[in-house]
């Protein structure tokens, strides 16, 4: 599973601190105890009050990459800000994310492509998100066409159905589930599936229960990618074990600790 | 989510040390305490060290007959058990469970026909237990056939596909995820499905997490029953939250409470 950390974002309020004043304990440590709980890549994302955020993104990947090479997804909604992290990232790489609109595609996918970086790309366009699993896969269609005729190679790219919350619309998480299997016959190579996990928990209790259990469902629907909080050590158990379920692990009964090493 | 719950059997020490001792108190406690916790049924087995089977399930009916009206599984391998069961019983039941062979639908069928039982047919025979999704479905397609030549009605039908431990049939669990899903395709109406949970975590560590686990993923593949322990808090937790997703029940906040007072 490619586990991305979400906890490198200035929204949330130790890491915004950190940003403003320029302290690098608080980020480099939520870098190494990320991967060490086993994410594949770390989010970077400057939060929504960052005044300066292609300052801010260079001045995190650089913090980051003084003590951990953990891929990192540079992510924000403004495409400079994603070339100013891209333009001093040692390792490698995610765009996090483009739309299925043409004129972000034009810009984002050509950045992808320069810097040999993989690609996140939302089933949703301006005119918002996706009401059943059809609106995914015309969405998705639309971002799988556009990479294959640039030559962007598909198996670097993620396509992510849109997680809604469960307890707004809670009919869309079924779609949701269904779309990801949807997904892999779009192309061949079949792209790869991601999901911004902790949306379907928004506004609920119990987030990390729901959260879990999520994540397995749409394990067992083929996911191969999520973005998450790896340090919750319930839902890393989960997707341990699904992994495990589905014989992408062998079997010890040291299983938990074993993937983490991986 | 139809939960049969497993506690009340001979090979569990408490148990039959209550059937030795013809001792009522813990046997209908386990009954409330299953049904409180959201059993939809209770498993009723013997057990192996049973001397008089006939007369043992008959007391037990009779004793968990006295506190709660909670469906009833008559579990046994030997039919003339099973009826014994069945004859005394006053409130729904179902027969747990017959296989694909000819010689046990003869008796097993008939007998869930008379008696007006939903009926476990497991997708095994004689020969031993299937090895792929192919050999499960051929072995359901056997038992959903004869059912609807002798006019049982398909949707009394739960079609189990033999979960095997996952340390040492690893590949086996993405068969049966599969095959739950295939089953759901034999009939119109669609038989339902059912899994032994426990057979999933034999011999591992952590059995309560790889049985949640698989249980969700399960679920997401459409099951419709299980035969588990409802007293594991953590089991029942993730069973209500992937029906929440499904959409089988509508959010509230409480919806962990919620679902056991349906």
């Amino acid at each position: 599973m490619f586990i991305v950390g979400e906890l490198i974002n200035g929204m949330y309020k130790k890491v915004g601190a950190a940003i403003q004043t320029k302290d690098k304990k608080p980020i480099q440590d939520l870098a190494i105890a990320q991967t060490n709980a086993g994410a594949s890549a770390l989010d970077v994302n400057c939060g929504p009050a960052s005044a300066n955020p292609k300052e801010t993104i260079k001045w995190l990947v650089e913090t980051i990459q003084e003590v951990v090479d953990t891929t990192l997804a540079l992510d924000s909604t403004k495409p400079d800000v994603i070339e100013a992290g891209l333009s001093i990232a040692k390792n490698q790489t995610v765009i996090n994310s483009t739309g299925a609109d043409v004129e972000r595609l034009d810009i984002l996918v050509p950045m992808a492509l320069k810097y040999n970086s993989s690609l996140i790309g939302l089933a949703m366009n301006k005119k918002g998100v996706p009401q059943d699993k059809f609106q995914r896969l015309e969405l998705a269609a639309t971002i799988v066409t556009y990479c294959q005729e640039k030559n962007f190679p598909i198996e670097k790219l993620y396509l992510d159905p849109i997680v809604l919350p469960v307890n707004v619309a809670q009919a869309q998480a079924e779609e949701v589930l269904e779309a990801l299997r949807e997904f892999k016959l779009l192309s061949d190579p079949a792209p790869k599936t991601i999901v911004g996990l902790s949306n379907i928990s928004q506004g609920t209790v119990n987030r990390s229960l729901i959260n879990r259990t999520f994540l397995v469902m749409a394990q067992c629907s083929g996911l191969e990618g999520a973005i998450l909080d790896p340090l919750d050590k319930d839902l890393m158990d989960a997707l341990i074990s699904a992994e495990l379920i589905r014989n992408k692990q062998i079997y010890c009964d040291s299983f938990l600790d074993a993937y983490k090493k991986k």
